[in-house]
């Protein structure tokens, strides 16, 4: 008899937002069973934690190290399959390779690593292991984001000339914005970057998943417009890649009244695309010679690529959670098929890390372009 | 330990739109734990399809009797809770019974009968027995139709007026319209009415939900447009309320083109209220003495009532699962405290059975009012 | 060489809304020239308004009898070619009697008369002059009407079975609703209605305009809902066409917070259309086979009937005045050339007569149905 | 008796699109009478020209030069009152000077010049001569962006942080655009840029007028995307402010299927607002404390400003020719009183200009920073 994967969670403790995100999307093919997590850092927290979600106690863990020791002394078939790793962006490294080393699959919130170097460790030791690593870049499992994808890919667009990218949020633009909020502009648990890494990977990684370009040379303004904040809430990014073709990046976390405005917008000399998180289920494309068309979710015109990873008929609308979903949906098929299936990898994760150390050094220095 | 409740179902086989969207709505909150069904008529598909949603093969029956039975001589503790019952319309009753005689509790699909003759006995059943008893009318699930009901009771909008209301579809415009279109305009199935049956309670429901308003008479004219219908594809009523107030539904399933294009305004003499089930999460509040206003969920002026039934952030786009899901949390809440809660029941079950009746018989007479 | 057309305004003294609107309108062009008024109804007003719009202040007269008396004692190369009536609709019928029996043509708002008795007499004493008469219906001149109406005749709708219309406006919501609305409540000045003369004419016109099909039998639910008010400030209408072909008018002067929200949708076996009069320049074009499509005018896809009426290439929004101004155009034209153009006549003001009178007659009885 | 204002042109000749806004604009307020012109190249054509638009034919001049000398010969009460220049840009300069230099008032198309040294030329030309300059920056005159000016003035949104400007249109996507392109390509016509001299003016002027800042620093990358092209047809620029403020332009000639779509976002500490010229009618304020509203032009919350610039009621849509009207209105306004007004200027002019020649330096070097 066929049996569901089980999950190990560490990190989405009580109140932690992306967490829940994680928990509601993992239930949502109704192939996966949450059994073991570190619920905080309070282990008794932790294991009462476990208990509202149904899981044995003892399987709420109070940190990491215990949580491996603890699953690995389980009988095989009882044992987590994978573990999501949804803490603050410091722990990503420490705990994927942990889990790793010791045989685990690994699904993980971005920025993959506080750095390059890191990301570049994890790299191998994946390509070392065999063992599959899912990056939750979630935007990348929305139909339309795929549809996007596949209309560039099928040269709708033709030559690609412009991106143009915005990703703004008001959530940060005062100077206390929650506990959520705190780690993000706090160096030791974000890293070298704070709206940059948050959000401005979102949109360095979605250009380069609908595009297939790869960014070769950025030229960044960096900003903090809230007093005592030691990493940006604010940046600018001008984009160069091959072949001439050009972009913008606009991300804020300070933009007032903004809830969670990206916005993608690919130009080329057929065609152009243009996508709304805030309104998922449209594809606009626009040309010199036709109509608008808006292609929907469901709807005809919208081809195989989305129609594989919707729920629900036309006008019955999807959501955030269920592109979240998508991504485990596809990490879930590559467990089950022991073969590395389409969602984001470690590839981009060093990919992003790249990027963010490109343009943090370029917003320090007088230079005009810096290689990614 | 708290347990998950039991849920067992009857409709929903492979391929059955409305059923796969109950059980991911049921899964969504981690409350509940599917366990058995009638999985379609055919006893070995039953069965396969119980095996692919990990049940055991012999929870998945062969029909509602045998299922009945079959539960019984489980141990109280690995039985059911309560059936969701999501056949086409003429099994609503008969299964809404027998387990309520059983002594389970019941959520069921809408329109909860074949006549208001029947939607009474289910009351009387209902009320004798103490049990519980979910009408799914998942609309008035959506937090902004919260917001909606919370405005009209705070009296945001003053003395109602007028309400028009739209729902349109086009799926039904060709003559084939599949294997979920079959059942809808079979009157064995179906019963006095196709489209208002299937989409007029909704906009029926969700007007006297929202308002709070009864509607008291009706002018309607049903028309069937593809040949060789037995029963309406489309209609138009002219409602009447107490205290002069008006209103107008618009109902077609031949409106080519359309998706789920369900859009809800209520004009009051203070304000009006808009709000569209294709952007959910956003309720149009517009006065003569002020700027247009757009709440959205999750943002501020979006009160308590809406805050309830959301689960992200706001600009992370929750959509029609979420909606669905807030009825069975609602339901799961009322299960686990044994007091019904805020979810649609047998009163508005009685009020969409008379509702039709009344249309029907208007739009065959040369009267211009039917009482309701 | 070529000179302007010299047109002569009764109404649309100073304060006016739709006087101005007027001239503003038939400026537009270049091609005619304001030379002669009533404005309003008091001599010395009228005279110096005149002044204030470069006029002769002698040409500036105290009531529509002495206008035409001064007009024609001036040579013919002085005198006004055509008449604007833009007075309250109890002056439509008389004014428009008197200039067409003196010889001149008339440009009249609608609607044409206080029943269809007068229009009648209108239409008989046209034909029998061979003068030319337009009747103001301002939102067939939209470019995206024609586009509409070029579509349903070209046979991309197919066969029509639906429309739905909506005109709601709520500035009549109070009950002091200022100057311009004072005579449109008042019977001696209005007519045998309130709201569905003032815009539901609009709404009958342009769905016979653009489906080219005529309105057979109504049900109508007239409401009065601001206390004291003589006629209806709100109505709902069941529509019957030949063929099967069905509709529904919502329209309301009291609906709170609209300003002028007129919107068309028509539904065919093929395809549907939709416009909204508050965003003119958009025409949405919906199938069950293709996506979504919005026409835009100055765009390709958009259509000669559009594009003639076009000024501005695509993005440069036109917007109200431009419809006015072009059925201005056409009249001129007309009155260039001597022959009858496109633009909205006495034929439409005889149905639009009778439409009222059939829905008036409707709403006080008990029958359901009321032949127009 | 008070007259009509004397207009004459250089440049809008038959099938100049910006000529005929020009015309269409100066009728609309009923005070300009258009008297004469050169209208092309060919002096045939410009005389004919002038006679369709019911000119006197010699007063279509074979040059400006020619019309100078022509218009200084006749009485000072037949005479031009302005000029109105809206030739190609490398007229701009010399027309306008010729005029003033003659003692007439300009309306001179942007952008004013071919160099800032030009432009510091007419500036003190005009201060010295005391005669009135307006430059067209036709968006300045929407009443909605009245109103965003407005709410930045009235501190509504705070201290200002960051602006966000989109201006992007396909119609140079294509090597052969048409001859309205021609010009718009080639240095010896169009100066030292294309598409910034063309739209990216109009989004640094916007940006100044609305928010009141000047730019201070530009990064910029042009880009020319159709070969053969001499001068950029695209480019971004990361901009400046004093105080901490920042900003992105992104301009394009070449986004495909973009008609005008000229977008202008500016977030404060308080709130943000948001302006689409294809929908001009509509303000949007967000933010971080309540719901989103969207103002409108002609409803309540909208204030003084754009009342002032409105012509027809809420929900009667107003455009493009409208804001260009305002302009004029606003000059013939100054040129009556004697005074200047509310209407871009040279100040305007040379901010313009500064702002081109530095994006084009800092373009072409490897500094990040250049100031303006």
């Amino acid at each position: 008899m066929k049996r569901k994967i089980r999950m190990g969670m560490v990190g989405g403790g009580p109140g932690a937002f992306i967490g829940e995100v994680h928990r509601i999307a993992a239930r949502m093919g109704g192939q996966i069973e949450l059994v073991a997590g570190v619920f905080g850092t309070d282990p008794e927290k932790s294991r009462t934690f476990a208990e509202e979600l149904f899981l044995c106690p003892e399987r709420g863990y109070a940190d990491y190290k215990s949580m491996l020791a603890g699953e690995l002394q389980l009988p095989a078939e009882e044992r987590i399959d994978f573990v999501c790793v949804c803490t603050p962006n410091h722990f990503h490294f420490p705990v994927s390779k942990a889990f790793l080393e010791a045989g685990f699959h690994v699904l993980c919130e971005k920025p993959v690593a506080m750095s390059s170097a890191e990301a570049l460790l994890l790299q191998e030791l994946i390509e070392r292991s065999g063992l599959l690593f899912c990056l939750m870049h979630n935007y990348s499992g929305y139909p339309m984001i795929q549809q996007a994808r596949q209309a560039v890919a099928d040269g709708v667009l033709g030559k690609l000339r412009k991106v143009n990218v915005e990703y703004s949020l008001g959530w940060l633009a005062a100077p206390n914005a929650g506990k959520q909020a705190v780690w993000r502009v706090d160096p030791k648990q974000a890293g070298i970057s704070g709206c940059m890494a948050d959000i401005g990977t979102h949109a360095q990684h979605l250009i380069e998943y609908v595009t297939g370009m790869s960014i070769l040379e950025v030229s960044a303004d960096l900003a903090t417009f809230v007093e005592g904040r030691a990493l940006d809430d604010d940046g600018s990014v001008m984009l160069r890649f091959a072949d001439n073709a050009r972009g913008v990046i606009f991300a804020s976390e300070v933009a007032t009244g903004e809830e969670n405005n990206f916005i993608l917008k690919i130009y080329g000399d057929k065609a152009a695309l243009e996508w709304r998180q805030q309104s998922p289920e449209e594809l606009i494309i626009r040309s010199n010679d036709a109509p608008m068309q808006i292609l929907r979710r469901g709807w005809p015109g919208t081809g195989e690529a989305a129609a594989k990873l919707s729920r629900l008929p036309a006008g019955h609308p999807e959501g955030f959670i269920e592109a979240f979903a998508n991504i485990y949906d596809a990490f879930v098929e590559a467990m089950r098929s022991g073969k590395p299936g389409d969602y984001p990898g470690i590839e981009e994760g060093v990919a992003e890390m790249r990027f963010l150390e490109a343009i943090v050094a370029n917003a320090k220095g007088s230079e005009k372009w810096t290689r990614v």
